[in-house]
């Protein structure tokens, strides 16, 4: 038995969640925050959790108790949508369209995400674990305690299972709770420009069974869009992995309103991500069928795009995640806080509604908020604090790390 | 004497001006890399600096050699313009922001500017600097060698005198080259609410002279806007700061266009700073008077308000300069880095024009480009490490800190 106190902790967002699965509308804004408290956690998980006046158990003798005054805490960020297995780079487009070229024009140059298939095709497993690694080092440095990671740079039989047996082994060998997605329907690979129906048989009949009967992905996604997937394509795509057992997430509705975020209710999706281009009657699906919008801001940000109607959809009732998208070409971040402060400042939501979208309804969109996503008695102890005043600087004293000490499934992380 | 060997740095940036004070146009995109290059730095200046195959002079037995492979290094950034100095904060307004309220419409609730400064005419002088010095330091950490600060958190004689002590002190105290500027007209105080001209007097014929005698201010600068200081007001307090000797800045044309980049012109200002709504013939004022347009990206996405047009004041001539504006209410963000994402992605600035912008071109927005801004021989020798593959990851890659070393005047800081 281990365990460890956290004390004294000037500002503890707990974003309770009373055992429901997600918040929505106003419960967005209720953190459950309680000042000067304390944290007991024993062999990983959240035993107790109290305020100034509230009497702690008995602590076994080699307990470790962390002084966290003037620190605040809150429950380690779920990164619930990044692309960032990958190989090569894409700073070069960066500068492009600082030119003036549109991210469209780039990829009809032989840009865009089949350059970075190009350069993943050819990096070997072990290649793409050593960047990874790195990278989830980075976000648990920044306070990322989970992260969702997409195939989907391999676009071929062998390339793809690369990638997904790469997540694997990184879910086994790091700190960072890693969940696979499976996203051979990211684009069509060069090979099938002129046949793509073969691609969707492909990805249906051949790589989705070998997936799914050797579990390399909990999830199956695609991006069902203008130019990428119909709607009839993905719904055969992801029928199939339904069946298979895979839970199912879809990129939908960022280049134009196309049908994707109706295509994520009719199949009861977990999650829709993107929705740049949600239309009205969508949102009441997606509210309906309790799919939640995975919003991704720093892409809207870094390709200079209009942004998916937070507002909007927050007060129809539907439950809002915000991820980062990590990705070489439409998001070179995995901020979270950078996230947050981008939500607010150009989407119309909330310090507090950030924190929830990027925590509790992050993780419900992985599956996993009966485990993280919050502080609050049997939940895996993923918590981190941060030398800030309080919790709204996070979003806004913003281009900064303030990260202070993490804490994963109870130990505490050193780099 | 103490030297100083950084070698074998996988890409040198030394934004090489041949002595120019700025560099325009195409010169902005003039970066000067060098592959595979070292940088000998004898007291605290650059003297010598050469590629692979050139021969360096003779080392002393104590110099100090640090490999750099793998390492990218530019010049120190300079942030020519800054609040930096205040007490108090303002999450609360970014709050309130996020649920669509404007910033004047804070101001007008007795919110902005007014509130920092009950705050900062509260602290003591002590009290400003502790928490100055924090955030020196964390820029110093982010790569900027170089700040100017402004006062104008004052707005009576003895609270504006504190603020430039304070800033005084700084300069003597801190690693970071620390440049004051005198900004009484940054809004009018309370008390002169209702006599706006008697603080134009008050400034011009008090405390000036006060400043100016005892070198406070190597700069004087002035909110010249809508419902701010008129163009006849500004042009009373800067052309007696011009008498007194203190260079002379002004804040032009941020909330509209209302004549104060034509006054910096008329001034021969060394900087015209924010320009959001700058007009074409304004632009050729600035472009003829040889003033540096100092742009702040970070303002227009904190706020959410429309972009100083970057690419017409660069393609016109105007030597272009970006700074964070670091302040606790319309950019609470130091990160240079961070600002140069920004013009890249929404002002249409390549990588490079940023980098020249954040260096060179902001040395000579304090008049310091003979001593700073660029790596090259008798220049002081500011220079930092990044761990990145090349410049351009700088504003691509953002969101996170990628200093590895940072070198102020010829020594190695340690944190």
């Amino acid at each position: 038995m281990h365990q460890l106190m956290l004390k004294n902790i000037a500002q503890l967002v707990t974003v309770r969640s009373n055992g429901a699965r997600v918040k929505t509308a106003a419960g967005m804004r209720d953190l459950g925050v309680i000042e000067n408290a304390s944290v007991l956690i024993e062999d990983g998980v959240f035993l107790w959790i109290g305020g100034p006046n509230d009497k702690h158990p008995a602590l076994s003798e080699d307990a470790t108790v962390v002084d966290a005054s003037e620190k605040i805490a809150l429950p380690g960020f779920v990164d619930s949508h990044t692309h960032l297995v990958f190989a090569g780079s894409r700073e070069d487009e960066f500068a492009m369209r600082a030119e003036g070229k549109t991210y469209q024009q780039i990829a009809e140059q032989g840009g865009g995400i089949l350059s970075t298939v190009r350069a993943t095709r050819q990096a070997s497993k072990h290649d793409l674990k050593r960047l990874a690694r790195v990278r989830l080092d980075a976000m648990l440095q920044h306070g990322t305690t989970t992260v969702e990671i997409k195939s989907g740079y391999g676009l071929d039989e062998e390339s793809e299972i690369k990638m997904l047996e790469c997540i694997q082994e990184l879910a086994k060998e790091q700190y960072t709770t890693v969940v696979a997605t499976f996203l051979g329907a990211h684009a069509f690979p060069p090979e099938f420009r002129n046949s793509r129906e073969a691609y969707v048989d492909l990805l249906r009949d051949r790589m989705l069974p070998y997936i799914g009967k050797r579990g390399l992905a909990q999830f199956c996604d695609v991006f069902c869009d203008a130019g990428y997937f119909s709607v009839e394509q993905s719904r055969r795509i992801l029928e199939k992995a339904r069946e298979l057992g895979l839970g199912i997430k879809v990129h939908a509705d960022e280049l134009a309103p196309s049908g994707g975020s109706a295509l994520a209710a009719e199949l009861r999706a977990v999650s829709a991500d993107h929705l740049e281009h949600i239309d009205e009657a969508s949102i009441a699906l997606l509210k309906n069928a309790g799919v939640v919008a995975t919003l991704l801001p720093g892409v809207s940000f870094f390709l200079n795009h209009s942004y998916a109607p937070a507002r909007q959809l927050i007060d129809a009732g539907v439950p809002v995640a915000i991820a980062s998208d990590f990705n070489p070409g439409s998001c070179m971040s995995f901020s979270m806080p950078l996230m947050m402060t981008i939500a607010c400042t150009h989407m119309g939501m909330t310090p507090e509604e950030a924190i929830t979208a990027s925590t509790l309804n992050a993780a419900a969109a992985l599956n996993l908020s009966q485990v993280y996503g919050s502080i609050e008695t049997g939940k895996k102890a993923d918590i981190v604090l941060y030398d800030v005043p309080n919790y709204r600087y996070l979003a806004y004293h913003f281009g900064t790390n303030h990260v202070s000490l993490i804490v994963k499934h109870g130990t505490i992380l050193e780099f």
